[in-house]
């Protein structure tokens, strides 16, 4: 009875009679894939190698080190078994630390117009967080990125049609990071408080996407309680690197703030693409919502982004999951893409006594993509830090009357919009997958 | 002269020259294998992924969180070289940290009917504990089975019959734990003390083993010296869990026991099936002896446990390792499984002024085996503990005679038995294997 | 325009067509392999368990703890693609911690005659460092190998031909250990210093290499300013255990040696065989230039071995890597090697005020190849560390003038070359690779 089209019995290593399907082992755009002739069981893997390179202008306030790093060092185990299911363990490794990455189940009818993981994989809020790396125009996602809350435990449902996809989703803690498993185990042992919960829904619309043209019209809220992964329960801390693993400082970093009930977010997809030329931005609107009658405090932040192919290739749009995938370049020998970006984020609530700072980037990048395994990417970044973006009183924020350095934004003596640490980077990529 | 029946020479990539075997690619029940025509050379892969939630009732004396958590997330790469020669590595990801399992060197001669281990593997003591977490009856082992020694360095005799098996193991010092690696590596440097070793042995009797019926009937004996991997040397401590890896609270916990020379334990197993049913029971009795002529110290612990399919499948015996293996499910879109579960343990030894703790748990579980790969769990389960389960004094105990939370077990005022945080919880797990 | 020679399109989980290639699947000397008919892809894997097991004679100054380990447990995915490029992921789990191995990109024109690799892997420096560790003659390499850089992120060029090997490389820092990761991405946040840069060469002539006989002459230099790696920035320090990954004991240690503006190395190789007969040495000198006027330091070390198959097999010489691989056994039932080595290294600078202290080395080895994949390795080794060799102070470095064990040098009542901890050691090693 054990379901499939076999038609013999071997012994597996626990003593067990099984069934075996002969598999037919295939180089799919260079991934290792194993699918049976009935296509009801498939198994892959996803391996991928980034290696980072930054320098950095010398004129910053505060100094930055030019560094080189394994950005990521990627292993996964991807199956689809008994037509309907799926299993994935998708793990990084860059740093010599393991991050859990994806580990789900996914159930799909033979429909294929719905589904529903349970597991550890990315929520569906930010289009530009739930685009895998594997396929970022940028070396790094923009400023506002780390709003997205990316990978918690939880369930989601997708469902996806021709014009449309929606997705909704119950979420709990994140495993992805050891640190934060160790704040949860604690705080569980010490306090014995829930993990905290998320509701995460997306929608998005599809007007138009033909051979030539793609339309892409989305909008994603959330609304979290605090989560247990962290150091200080019922915080809610953001902060972020500037477009860069190198530069280890956090310009933009509102603190902790305590006393948080819970959190909402909105966000606002607009993307299409016409013949060689992609475009795709997001605006986030963020609300921390605290106890006590105080004030919710509100950030924001928004990038656009558009990129052309040179040699004749196009990008692709991946209707099933809301997102650009992989490029199809023009030229046997590759494809040269050339894209451009502004992003802005505001991690600043002046009314409420938060100075996490603002910043904004300027980005042009080039990207050759060699074959469907092997790119090359270089990006010119102007970051534009303002004077509260200074690291939570750590780093230099501008110059005083006197013409010292000073930390504390309200003594920069200059005109508004000046102040703040400002400095260009430059940065290259080299990734294989396989 | 590289022994096997290949027809061409290759060059590897350390310029090489490799005589190659061709290979069958086979999906078995869903786990990947790869096989030589002579079957002298097989690999395969054995992935896991674990997702589990648990909710816990809310009259506890000490509150416990409700949370989810990834449980496992396993990878392992197995294989048979040159007809006689295993290699394995198992590793696992879960909470973005690596517990290295099973690394380990088998050499089996042609007659099949002994084999010898060498390297990093599971010891030979306790029924449930050498049970791969693939196929346990419940979420978690029972309170008793932290006894068990599981994995540690060594070498291992097995020899295995139609009606018998037995095995005998000489361990050192285990690698599965990075925290227990440091405290190895910091006790070698520092006091310059050997690993400490451990005799294991166990023998299985199986008078009854056909299509209908088996009856097992085990004991495992263990001499043990304490290891180098303790944070204090020459020490013993028994703590667990409580039917849980969300809960992080130990109740059950006897500290460090100083002074000590060497523990043993005896353990006891009866199991069988009949049809659609199958047991399993094992009772241990660990013996701590320590120097001085002081007494030695006694803890015991126990469980039973039977499970039911409902739609006409059985449960699979393996001779070869004296254990359970996966089900065979009765219907080709599933079977339900219905298991209870009555465990106890005892830290106590009040002649010796060890206040460990004991505590008893009745567990009820359901589980659908959906196909060889996935299966979803449900588990109910009462935990009572006794009034020493404090945690070392950490956790309430009970109420005193003023009505008030006390972690003094001696202040608890109530009649014997009824003293102890008792609470009860839900659990579910969905599982992949692939 | 995905150029390569396929006959169908298939659509990926991302959603896009892919091209595919049919893979033969095959066991190459145990290894397994996936290669299309055209050999333009081919993807294979590389894992390895290490059982160790060491035993210290008692009359050790400092006393040394007997114990065992997993030394190596790794799992490694190489693919080629697309003819001209090579990926890898290579990594280590033993200890239950990650090591990143080799993370890099290869480009090979198809010439074949040069490569360049970008990533993570092994500076072209010593030639029993770059050799792997699946084929080294002895449990453990020389005392002074601890010089050789080993892996560094960066760029390397390697040019090969008949008689000839050329290799110039330049590095930044490592990923090959999160202790490093940390100390680097803490000294770019906090000082804002670049990573440091090496400069490493290597020529390799082969005047001699044919069936019976090899002649391997060598000279390789680096020039390294200090990385951002380190505890303590700007800083040089050499410190080794003693043939041995269970003594955790390093006798030979400078200490921090600050205010290094650059070191350089340069090292020479000699290595051969004649028939079933192999030698290797190397001689390598230190220099650590420092700022400030203050004079350079200078350490040393050697080593020179050789091994004899005595069941008629032979060693084999990689031209294009410039070292020893696998041996080819003599008996379809295995090969016994017979091996002796002799090694020194130097880490007093008198002059200098660097007390790190001198050692020799004396080894024995008897490896017993069974398979392909299948290795026992037995050595005995006999440790004379010099009186300076005290671990930085912590260690009894001899007797004093009453008779009592002493850690300062000075006060060791004995003959020169007659302090100092000395002591034997048997190791054995049982390894798998597959």
């Amino acid at each position: 009875q054990e379901g499939t089209k076999t038609d013999s019995i071997r012994i597996n290593q626990y003593g067990q009679a099984v069934r075996f399907q002969p598999l037919n082992a295939e180089a799919q755009d260079g991934i290792l894939k194993f699918t049976s002739a009935d296509k009801s069981y498939s198994i892959w893997m996803d391996n991928r190698v980034q290696f980072d390179g930054e320098m950095f202008s010398n004129d910053a306030f505060n100094p930055i080190g030019n560094g080189a790093s394994i950005r990521r060092a990627r292993f996964a185990m991807k199956a689809e078994l008994w037509n309907n299911w799926y299993g994935e363990i998708d793990l990084d490794f860059s740093g010599s630390a393991v991050e859990l990455k994806d580990a789900y189940v996914k159930y799909t009818p033979d429909s294929d117009s719905w589904n529903i993981k349970a597991g550890h994989f990315k929520e569906s809020f930010g289009m530009e967080t739930t685009t895998t790396s594997r396929y970022l125009t940028f070396t790094e996602r923009s400023l506002m990125s780390k709003f997205d809350p990316s990978r918690h435990l939880g369930f989601q449902f997708n469902h996806w049609a021709d014009k449309y996809l929606i997705t909704a989703g119950l979420h709990f803690s994140t495993v992805g990071d050891n640190e934060e498993v160790v704040f949860t185990q604690d705080n569980n042992k010490d306090l014995g408080v829930d993990d905290g919960y998320s509701l995460t829904g997306r929608a998005v619309f599809i007007p138009i996407n033909d051979e030539d043209k793609v339309l892409h019209l989305g909008i994603a809220g959330t609304y979290r309680t605090p989560k247990v992964d962290l150091e200080i329960p019922y915080s809610y801390r953001f902060s972020t690197r500037s477009h860069s693993s190198i530069n280890r400082k956090k310009y933009i970093d509102t603190d902790d703030i305590l006393n948080v009930d819970n959190n909402t977010m909105v966000n606002f997809e607009l993307a299409g693409r016409y013949k060689g030329f992609m475009f795709q931005s997001e605006y986030k609107l963020v609300t921390v919502n605290r106890n006590d009658d105080l004030d919710a405090i509100n950030f924001n932040g928004f990038y656009v982004q558009g990129a052309y192919l040179l040699f004749g290739g196009h990008h692709n749009y991946n209707a099933e999951e809301g997102e650009f995938t992989r490029i199809t370049r023009g030229k046997e020998y590759g494809d040269l893409e050339l894209a451009v970006r502004y992003d802005f984020v505001d991690a600043n609530d002046f009314d409420n006594g938060i100075y996490g700072g603002s910043a904004e980037g300027y980005t042009v990048g080039l990207n050759y993509h060699v074959n469907p395994n092997v790119k090359f990417m270089l990006n010119y970044i102007y970051n534009n830090n303002d004077r509260f973006a200074n690291g939570k009183g750590k780093l230099y924020a501008g110059y005083d009357a006197d013409g010292n350095l000073t930390k504390d934004p309200t003594n920069v003596f200059d005109a508004d919009g000046n102040g703040g640490d400002d400095f260009g980077m430059a940065a290259f990529r080299i990734e294989i997958d396989f």
